[in-house]
């Protein structure tokens, strides 16, 4: 299907990409470069990647699929460094975990090139980054929402949408915003609740000592709380209005709780917590075919 | 090692530990009861027990184990209703969340039987209750705590400690109280969260559909959201005090993570998740040998 895939960012993201890419037939050679040059040789010794490039730009050099694989505050940048390569019939996408801020930095850094650009939040991820955590199997089964801008091409959208098909995932189209309003709810609120719940514990002199005596709830709960720490500053920030709204959101729920208990209400305190079990069990139900 | 186990409570926590102490060849026979007669039956049809005890005293006649497995605030009841036939030789145990509460219930509702109560708590749990639930594994490398009151039996709690040990779990003694304040952080906290995220996402218009977008790591860090209604009415309101003031804690690290994040502190943002990914890193790393 591909030629040269020009992979920028050889983390978690970007190397499970290229393994699966290339698994699957759809890919010749890859191209990868990171910011870190020992990265990038990593990335080669593992055979994630099969040449090393010096810059982005020399990734994106005779490459007809690229991927974009870095902290979305990095889009903007990249973009611009690599644009003077992209023709009208290369197809490039992101795995960014917001969508508005961008596609709005592919509106500032891109021109005519913008019709080459898609982009795409692939429902996937571990709490395990870099090369070392390369997963083959990463993307198969997940969601993945394309957010094409105003200007994407219809014919690298469909291409954009038969490669991950062929991946083995099921795509969505929405749009920047409706993404950003979901996943903020959904995956960026979780992180910082997670994130929270050990700084929390930090910040306690006993806090080590209870973790000692944490069971499977505490340890799939905080899973998520190991995630990258560049990576989630990026998407929090990114993210900032639809995240705090969100937030705040919880905190009503949660102050609606602690004042039920507060004031011993059992009946509505159960009543309450009947409903969130219910809703839970039953989106367990409904979506596990799409979980691994 | 036992002739009779009482079995009080025939849900998932009670029926995995008939299950396990069958297999483990540590008793003969289980009589059974629940408030529920068909919860009984069930357990009896399932291999659970062996005899169904048409009320809690039936079910300690004869028995020289007794497991009360009942929602935290049956306990005062369900030992009122059993003490005329605990003897002094008779172990009896309870598998509940919170401690202060279960050694006062017990303070209240025995007198000299008081020597043969040991208060537990073993750290396993699914999200998934009942009978039908049970897992014969489900204590199988998992902490538990024992909690004696002043008046618990030696002879009692030796015995407590090599029955647990025998299911193959890592058996620790503390306090009520210090179990109570750990347990607020790394168990009753996190469900109280769980339950109040799922409660925020039913309070919107397009809670529903936000939930048909999440991943993997919503579904982890919401699992425990599914748990059991009423036995966790009964924890957060039992151990409401050291409850609520985790849940302050947490807020406050939630407000400073929120504070970063509106004035897009992005090096100080990153300091405070680096701090929170490094620790949770660590603790899996710590622990996994005792988690499944």
């Amino acid at each position: 299907m591909f030629e040269q895939l020009g992979l920028i960012g050889c983390g978690l993201m970007g190397s499970s990409f290229a393994l699966a890419l290339k698994r699957a037939g759809l890919v010749q050679r890859v191209v990868g470069y990171s910011k870190s040059p020992s990265t990038t040789e990593r990335a080669r010794q593992l055979g994630v990647i099969d040449i090393e490039a010096p810059s982005a730009l020399q990734a994106v050099s005779g490459s007809d699929v690229v991927l974009l694989a870095v902290p979305v505050s990095a889009t903007e940048a990249t973009l611009k460094a690599i644009r003077h390569l992209i023709d009208p019939a290369m197809l490039v996408m992101d795995v960014g975990s917001t969508k508005c801020d961008v596609v709005d930095a592919a509106q500032r850094a891109l021109r005519k090139e913008l019709s080459s650009f898609v982009p795409c939040h692939p429902i996937a991820g571990k709490e395990l980054s870099g090369v070392e955590n390369a997963d083959v199997n990463l993307y198969a089964g997940k969601q993945v929402i394309l957010t094409p801008t105003e200007h994407t091409g219809q014919a690298q959208l469909r291409k954009a949408a038969a490669l991950w098909t062929a991946l083995g995932c099921h795509v969505m189209q929405m749009s920047p915003q409706a993404h950003d309003a979901a996943y903020a709810a959904v995956s960026h609120l979780p992180h910082l609740i997670a994130f929270a719940m050990i700084n929390g514990l930090q910040d306690q002199p006993k806090g080590k000592d209870y973790m000692a005596l944490a069971g499977s709830g505490f340890r799939d709960f905080t899973r998520i709380a190991a995630s990258d720490p560049q990576m989630w500053r990026d998407i929090l920030i990114a993210n900032r209005e639809e995240l705090l709204a969100q937030s705040k959101l919880f905190q009503q729920a949660l102050q609606t709780l602690e004042a039920l208990i507060d004031s011993g209400n059992a009946e509505a305190l159960q009543a309450r917590i009947q409903q969130a079990s219910q809703t839970r069990a039953h989106w367990r139900a409904s979506l596990q075919k799409n979980l691994p």
